[in-house]
């Protein structure tokens, strides 16, 4: 790719982050927030400024990347002809944003079949983006400007460890992760997207969740390996489809938890 | 106690915590982090910001408030002479510190024997104030300033309960919180003392913890009380010297949350 397409599409990532933003924060901590139920099922709240702020973002897309496909959580699939898809999730962590936490996201990503290419995590109250791909990745917000980079190796017993929900997936998903989390030194809970920020801002060492969409994990996935990290699922093999996700600081943690997650089939 | 006096003592809350937001600042999110480890049997980082920060605010008082006590949780307790104790944890939640979440606070109360009559819960990162007492509560941050108020009343099969850790104290304490949080409509974890401030906010309507300290707990009662929320132990009494800590929105949830815990002794 010429590096004026990769410019454009930088500049049209952090266009659609800056269109989010007031969007999604006009009903942050809005004592009329609605948040109604995708599956009565499953506990998913959807806001009504989680559609609003995919249907701003596509707006953007349709003026200045018309040819490029889009992928939204809210509104689904829309193809392209450029071989480019913009992956979007407007409010990642909607549990968190129901509550109030500063954990939730906007995830913004761009990538073919092979995957992302480019992604932001933002975090419109904090006012802090996580941007990475291209060989560059950095994060701006309340301290100025500074370059991502992940954790070096440490010994899983070192290790910080994060997760959504202590109740993850199956059964045995859930002995998985236990197993894991048994070996590090701690595991937190309920950081939603922030998490994987905080993996690529070299804070903690792993982040593991089951059941993730495509639109969850792209943008992390851009972020934390143009900071040095490692995302794949419990197997090792490429997530970007989503799935079981682990990840990684570092090539030698990867190793370490992806052996305890292969060990519980 | 006259107005000049209250007036003198919020001056001086407000100046502890701009004194500490910039000596926190200073070691969050760095690769030099050093967290060393109170008691070897129990994790609990304690950071040189931690020490610091403390040491900061009480040099603020010596200087502004001679006579009055100080308890705080790096240093311990300083005897006054005027019936009033400045309660001080310069670092609430040191383990959302050493993994980068904007969770952790500075938390600041005055009072007497009955308890804190003044609070701020402040999160330096996002550059965030929660204040409460003599008669009022509000918010600084991001969007600027806003009263806080707790939530109406709702059923608890509509309520969010955040809590710290799934493992929370005792077998029979972690099963008594086990029995208010299947009855909620979301538990979510992690967010240090910074739930307190979510539900003096009106985002959440219960917080519910075990094993906190007098310095724990202070600044979010005068905060959450201020802002028409209940905060009390597990059987209903003042919680001010720590313990089992049990902050309800409004009393009503108060109650049935309260029921459910005493029937778990």
């Amino acid at each position: 790719m010429d590096q004026a397409t990769q410019a454009d599409l930088i500049r049209v990532a952090h266009l659609l982050a800056d269109t989010a933003r007031p969007v999604t924060l006009a009903h942050f901590r809005t004592a009329a927030l609605v948040a109604d139920t995708k599956a009565l099922s499953h506990f998913d709240p959807v806001t009504i400024a989680d559609r609003a702020a995919e249907q701003a973002m596509r707006d953007v897309l349709a003026r200045e990347r018309p040819n490029d496909g889009i992928f939204g959580e809210e509104y689904g699939q829309t193809p392209g002809t450029s071989g480019l898809t913009w992956v979007l999730d407007p409010i990642d962590g909607t549990r968190g944003y129901i509550s109030g936490t500063p954990t939730w996201g906007v995830l913004i990503a761009v990538g073919d079949a092979d995957g992302p290419i480019y992604g932001i995590i933002d975090q419109p109250y904090i006012g802090e983006r996580f941007a990475g791909g291209f060989g560059q990745a950095d994060v701006t917000g309340p301290m100025g400007t500074a370059p991502l980079s992940t954790r070096a190796p440490r010994g899983l017993d070192q290790a910080i460890l994060l997760s959504t929900f202590p109740e993850i997936g199956t059964p045995a998903q859930m002995a998985a992760f236990q197993a894991v989390s048994r070996q590090v030194r701690l595991t937190r809970y309920g950081m939603d997207c922030y998490g994987y920020a905080l993996l690529a801002a070299g804070q903690v060492d792993l982040v593991i969740e089951a059941g993730l969409n495509a639109y969850d994990v792209q943008a992390p996935i851009a972020v934390i390996e143009a900071a040095g990290g490692i995302v794949t699922d419990w197997c090792g093999a490429p997530v970007h489809a989503g799935g079981q996700v682990l990840a990684a600081a570092n090539a030698d943690i990867h190793a370490a938890a992806l052996k305890i997650l292969r060990s519980h089939p």
